[in-house]
């Protein structure tokens, strides 16, 4: 859709003074999700993997459980004549289709999501969802615990994981500006690489991905992030039956209990042949 | 509070094996936000400066504009005794105060926030507010409009900000797992430096912290974030009235938007002496 980037003219300043020069900046424009014609949420993304962005947030937000849940998925035309999707997009016209508003159609007999006003503050803050309500409805709805996944790595396959990703990235590598998320096998094998300037939806993205090829549950992958490990990515992994989480960078110590509490292996500060591994080392070795 | 950092015993391989040792991780822990008693949204955050993180916020959602329009704002005592506050505690025990949920009583006159539908979804969607209704709203709603403020800075004096928030940031060092904001005089004067696992947090928390100090609109002021700029953050920035904000890495498409339409200095990439100056370079000079 060439949205993933946009060039504007910067003023460049450093000790040798002040130039103009163009400069590649990552886009970042609003997208929102629809369920059966309703508004559910709306998340800042980098435009490309949109429908993948949509069913692994479905997924990983517990709305659907696999591709079968899902009826149709498509992009609203003239979505911006009704009052809510003008909010969603601060550049077309409206009734142009301005690819910024996606409706799910879900299957029939899969019941919509609950929109009450409670729900709707914890699927739609930052965190995703939080606190023991979460902890528990994590374990409750994911269908695909990854507690019971005999799958096992090679810290030789993790290490290698990293510059991989890296290498993949290729809009990172022009902006500077995005997360990457990507899906391997436990022999290395690459499936899936997505990048966004949200890592949350890196993340979704590449679940999307699995869920279009119904790979859920990711049992027997490593899904791999380029930032940190927060409660929000591992659960989202959880989620997706995902056995094991690797962060380049920190993570936190509700992400650590939440491993700990599902069973999912979690390695983070991944760097080189240096890692630490939080929870279940004993998928590691 | 003691609850920043925490520490586990992990299991740490390089080159040479496999070790266990503890390592010290950052808090990340749910918020609940609640107004006049109701809850209003929940993000997971570093437990620390609350009160300040949930003024903030409600300055840059525009439900307040200064500091005369709360009237109070207290920790809920034995919080978990309702079934909506027991979401917001993955730890504690009924009836205890768990310092996770805060009220904020709002002033005689002050009109509680719309907790409609629609609204819930954008002000505590992952990314604030989205779309063209919000930088619409932005305009209508921020008391405090950057544009028209005089204030520029020294290329000197920015250079040197990266260095002075990285070492004030006492917690990331330890851990890796934080951003952090601070805010500036033009004179390179530090006014506050807060730090929060949730980058549009640390923002909220230096902002709350002006608000507490009756230092709103921050006009002649210079906001530094450890990352990248996004619209989110661009936006808190506006609300606050703050002239210049400058990141140390990328920005986004809509943040240099928003930042040109506010009239707002858009710094990114500032590492040593070294900066981009996105929008109103007059300002820097």
């Amino acid at each position: 859709m060439g949205r993933v980037t946009t060039r504007r003219r910067i003023s460049h300043r450093n000790a040798d003074g002040v130039v103009a020069r163009p400069e590649t900046l990552v886009v970042e424009e609003p997208l929102e999700i629809r369920v059966n014609g309703a508004p559910l949420t709306v998340t800042m993304r980098t435009p490309g993997s949109d429908i993948e962005l949509a069913q692994g947030f479905l997924l990983t937000e517990g709305i659907i459980s696999g591709r079968d849940d899902i009826a149709t998925v498509r992009y609203c035309q003239g979505a911006r004549t009704t009052p809510e999707s003008r909010r969603s997009s601060p550049t077309e016209e409206d009734g142009v289709n301005t690819y910024n508003v996606l409706d799910v159609t879900l299957a029939a007999g899969v019941p919509a999501p609950d929109v009450d006003l409670t729900r709707n503050f914890y699927a739609t803050s930052s965190c995703g969802v939080c606190g023991k309500a979460s902890l528990e409805a994590v374990r409750l709805v994911s269908r695909h615990s990854p507690g019971d996944d005999p799958t096992t790595v090679t810290p030789a396959v993790l290490s290698a994981l990293p510059a991989r990703l890296r290498k993949a990235q290729k809009v990172f590598a022009s902006t500077g500006g995005l997360h990457g998320a990507a899906l391997f096998g436990t022999d290395g094998s690459e499936l899936a690489v997505r990048e966004d300037i949200g890592r949350h939806n890196a993340v979704d993205k590449v679940i999307g991905w699995a869920l279009e090829n119904r790979r859920i549950p990711l049992s027997g992958n490593v899904l791999l992030v380029s930032g940190r490990a927060s409660f929000e990515l591992t659960q989202k992994a959880v989620m997706a039956g995902i056995p094991i989480l690797a962060a380049v960078s920190a993570p936190s110590s509700l992400a650590v209990d939440l491993a700990a509490q599902a069973g999912l292996t979690l390695v983070a500060f991944l760097r080189g042949e240096s890692m630490n591994v939080y929870t279940r080392p004993d998928r590691v070795g």
